[in-house]
């Protein structure tokens, strides 16, 4: 999704490896939280140290924090499941979210932490298995998933969207991407962003959001306009042009800093 | 609620062929969704399916959304379906609601599916029963079910604001519209919007939308002002002015598109 | 928390007096509220009238509302109530904000209002629980419980921001308040408010709010910069300065009204 030549990204394929070596990491979180807490014992022990595998934590966890009177916390368990299980990519996406949160964002404490804890996080993962499920043309659970999600996480995803690996939705309350929206690795999306349409009746008329892009608190993004690999969108702007790589725009309606034909850009 | 003449709104007046009509089909694209995706049968079942009446479907489903572990789903369930049984305005307000949804947002798949799953179509819903108790004088009642829409879906609307028909709250997350404010026919306004007050100690101070307005995603409108039937308010825009119909704002604080003087009129 | 001089606070001190006569009121309201609302009276009962203080009242109330399947109702009752049985001055805080909601905010109708139905402040009585809880090094639990607050009431705030007695959250959902954040007394802050960072990776990098100041809706203020006694910042402002007491700032991004040189100073 690179608009242009970048660093490397940040473990983007899938690895077992990282996927073992975070899973010890978070039960050992676990322990050592529920040993200073007594009182969180059977919380954690039932949302993680239970558990054989990061997907079982995970898709327990997820069960039940979207299920319903009506929507099961066992078929939602399954449904993640299974897809985590049979979707190496799926799990390497995981591992990768799970290490921006840790690593990009100051108020991260743990890996375990950001699993139980972090709205934008849980809602990402299951938008994946929404998106999976929209892949295989089974639309109408995708978007019970996605009304779910919107419900308990105010974060509306499109099950169509395409959202890349290493994505750190920090709040994340209010965020709304859109159905032929892109986001690339390693973007970060603060609170009450929008990635939204321009108006049109239906085609592509999202944003496509570069590698490695940061998108500010409450910035509008709309229209299928090109952010930039490495671009970075002010807090509270409105975005109506392409923004091109390593470059901030600011404002309503959003300006390029430095001028639009000699923008500034990041070394 | 229309500022000026206008073109004949859609569908304003009750009509029960309407009513039965629209039924008919969510229970056909109920019945084809728990077929092609059988893990969802049950749940289509309980919710649709079961049901005799769309009045009864949608009462039962924001029972259970709305419900806690001290606000029973059955006395939730008993308040709606009395009020929806008893007034057929409500109920073809209902309708339309549906049908601006399913025709006016390109995401919206089926009525089913905004019937289940639109947190904005069930947050105007759940409103038009609070404000028929709110016009009853039972404003304890009316609060508690405000309170329980701002809870749950995230939309915070004061019991007495009137809404009009047809009405399309997209996404709708932080949607907040106050106490005096009044919205027409044929509005869509999406999430973060706010009709908010002028800073008043009390009486009127919230703005008056008319009809076939739409409002853009974080649009802020404060005091009682008037947006004339058919302008446009631009995302993130900060709205302290009179908007005339068929004219656009945009910005912060919004100017009308063409000059104050001369605003440039849509068609 | 004050920057300048001030007028007297609005009782900041502990007072039982003011405790057990707003009590008093709640109970009183809620017997009167059951009575004209039959439907209610045992919500009302299991709420309010059953309990014999405001803090088990309000420790009931949020553990129901915080509670999930795997963090039980009746461990966070325990909590709240340890916590709030012990510490008079976090008593006195629940005063100060029921006072504030009740007189400050046109739409409250009572005090049994704001304690059962505003979630803005249920978040901060919550979040004074947690941040005590951090003050002890109690991080996990003080962790999961602004995650449950952020889910609940779609409130995030850092349970080691500072927030002053006499707050009001009017709305508040989408308000994120960051780790080195302060608030000061006698502050409203509207809806989708976000006292943010500034980008530094770890340090003092929130904002620090004084006494008396009013945060209009969707205002972003970033980094730690001073917003003085008594200032008022204009819905949808980007704030990246200090703004002097009794001074507004509005627009995207803030100036202060009046010039940045001579600012317009109330009163």
């Amino acid at each position: 999704m690179a608009v242009e030549n970048s660093t490397p990204p940040v473990s983007p394929s899938p690895s077992s490896e990282h996927e073992s070596g975070v899973w010890s990491q978070i039960k050992a979180e676990a322990r050592r939280d529920a040993e200073a807490e007594p009182a969180l014992a059977s919380y954690l022990f039932s949302t993680i140290i239970a558990h054989t595998s990061l997907s079982r934590s995970l898709s327990f966890h997820l069960g039940n924090k979207l299920c319903s009177s009506t929507l099961l916390s066992t078929l939602l368990y399954d449904l993640f499941l299974n897809t985590f299980s049979s979707d190496p990519a799926l799990r390497a996406a995981t591992v990768a979210d799970l290490r921006a949160a840790r690593f990009r964002d100051p108020a991260c404490i743990s890996f375990s932490h950001c699993l139980l804890n972090y709205k934008g996080f849980l809602a990402i993962q299951a938008h994946r298995v929404a998106h999976k499920l929209w892949l295989q043309n089974r639309k109408f659970l995708a978007m019970s998933l996605q009304s779910r999600i919107a419900d308990v996480f105010a974060v509306d995803i499109h099950p169509a969207a395409r959202i890349g690996n290493g994505v750190l939705l920090d709040h994340a309350t209010g965020v709304v991407i859109g159905e032929t929206a892109v986001v690339g690795n390693n973007v970060s999306i603060l609170h009450h962003v929008t990635l939204g349409g321009s108006g049109k009746v239906g085609g592509d008329r999202h944003p496509k959001i570069g590698d490695g892009v940061l998108i500010g608190a409450g910035a509008t993004i709309l229209g299928p306009v090109k952010i930039g690999e490495g671009a970075k969108i002010g807090s509270g702007s409105l975005v109506l042009i392409d923004v091109p790589p390593r470059t901030t725009a600011v404002g309503n309606p959003a300006r390029l800093v430095g001028g639009r034909e000699k923008p500034t850009v990041h070394e």
